[in-house]
């Protein structure tokens, strides 16, 4: 059993590679930063819970990867550029093994987008990580949700659906190997987010499912959209996995994917196509802002898709997924 | 049963009266905030977990105000002024009553330092409370723990002792009910950290208590310390209520008294009294720093006293002080 000053020494302190901007670290009773002049500071939180946001017998690595993730994923949604994170770690016990490994997960991606842990807590009870990264953008420039005008063109990226999927199989096939992958180690779109700055008009990343975070957008911008059906973007995996009806359903409405969903005015279009084809991933084009409210979803025969059951709760889902195995 | 989006817009939104730097607030997937030219930014982040931290009868209201108090005290302990929250809060359930008191004592606290909340996280999960506090302080004018010099005279204020006594005893008396206060209310020193930016040489808050606290800031600074049994400002609630020797233990090992704990050069001597004279708090002279590492406490009798055990640990205090009505 390590204390709790040995755990943060051992595992998260890690001062003496400073980053830029980083006066003070870990050590003292708050980090003290410097942002670059004339930028503003982008603030995100998220909490992930063992047994909601992860099965119980999820790695450590793949927690500590996770938590650090969702909450990229939001800075990108903003446009801006993640500099700093801290960690408040809630965990059963002092477990060494189990937070080498989560540390290990938390700063592969940590160090993969240049993100430096500046500070955090590590505290005794059930297994909750709340991580709140610090990003710069330049003063006015973060890409909001409500900033879509009508007749914007609506994209999305990488392939919805597929994490819902790999939260629910059983990893038996290569497809849905494949899947629990993306469920695992979902990939915030960092660099994505940030280019798009000054191009998207609005943007929002898919954590609640596609159908309730474009929904979201949608509202902040007092709009409402045609998209077609059958440009969904469904990973073959997925379609091999669960069929195409099922597919659907889980990329509208499964959650957990951290793709970013954004709109492009008409007049920047060139501009995006030609920043879009130096991305590692893919991008689809799903419809278009209109003035009439909600969303309209078309499918191959050009009848109206009606959405089973919209939106994504939390609580609902704690509910109803809770492993049987977690208290 | 209330769904996520609802909690945070019936109970945390005031996005109505945004305060000052706040360009984006509460709706979007993060917020966007300005400091003030040549400032820095000071982040801290603390976690507080039912059965740990707060027993697990303990008032919604009492909850909230905690939560926000720990990391005030953090900031008030770097001498930075704070002006922004994030909350994530784990529930076990979306209780409409409990949130609502929740609120109402974590915005007591925020609407007194004018702190406004500027995003979050509420998930299903154990309760857990982590806050995120972001303050301002001048460019390189953070007090640190590590700045002390040899011959500093050492301040505590308040009354250590009172908060650990607070959380034991059955709140019976007049004086017991004064103690437990201490422990639900704790007054973190914002207008006093504040006030001694420029002339604290270094400082730290007693979260853990004083000796294991004061003993961070000696070993950051590289001294030790001669300090006075007699002159600890043992509360005379706590006196009555538990006897001299265990009041002197409570005061040294106790923790979560968020009382300030720092250092004064001689040449800010003269400033420093004239400045705590106008302090709503009681301030201390307890010892003074010497180049030998460790703390000697002398008592009365001119004799060394053995400070009992010294250190305190979440994970040990969790696993000898959890209520047996928790899991």
């Amino acid at each position: 059993m390590l204390a709790e000053f040995d755990l943060i020494a051992r595992y998260f302190d890690r001062s003496a590679g400073r980053a830029l901007g980083v006066d003070v670290g870990i050590g003292d009773d708050g980090a003290v930063l410097n942002l670059a002049t004339g930028n503003s500071l982008v603030v995100v939180t998220d909490a992930i819970v063992e047994g909601v946001h992860f099965p119980v017998y999820t790695p450590a690595h793949a927690v500590g990867y996770r938590a650090l993730a969702v909450n990229l994923s939001d800075i990108a949604a903003m446009g801006a550029n993640p500099r700093w994170a801290s960690l408040a770690l809630a965990l059963p016990d002092a477990d060494a093994e189990w937070v080498a490994g989560f540390a290990a997960g938390f700063f592969l991606l940590a160090d993969a987008y240049d993100v430096e842990l500046i500070g955090g807590d590590t505290v005794s009870g059930p297994l909750v990580a709340t991580v709140t990264v610090h990003g710069e953008v330049a003063a006015d420039m973060a890409v909001l949700r409500s900033n879509a005008s009508e007749g914007d063109a609506i994209y999305v990226t990488g392939n919805p659906g597929d994490a819902v999927a790999g939260r629910l199989c059983e990893g038996d096939t290569d497809a849905e190997h494949y899947l629990a992958e993306r469920f695992l180690y979902p990939t915030p779109r960092v660099h994505e987010g940030l280019s798009l700055n000054g191009i998207a008009s609005a943007m929002i990343d898919i954590s609640d499912g596609l159908h309730a975070d474009l929904g979201h957008l949608l509202l902040a911008s007092g709009l409402g959209a045609e998209l077609r059906l059958d440009a969904l973007p469904l990973s073959a995996e997925l379609l091999e996995t669960v069929g195409r009806d099922q597919a659907i359903e889980m990329a509208l409405l499964g959650g957990d994917d951290y793709e970013l969903c954004f709109t492009v005015p008409a007049d920047q279009d060139a501009v995006f196509q030609a920043l879009v084809s130096s991305w590692d991933c893919s991008v689809t084009h799903i419809g278009i802002t209109v003035a009439a409210e909600g969303q309209r979803w078309q499918d191959d025969a050009q009848q109206l898709y009606a959405v089973p059951d919209s939106g994504f709760d939390h609580f609902v889902v704690a509910a109803h997924e809770l492993p049987e195995d977690a208290e």
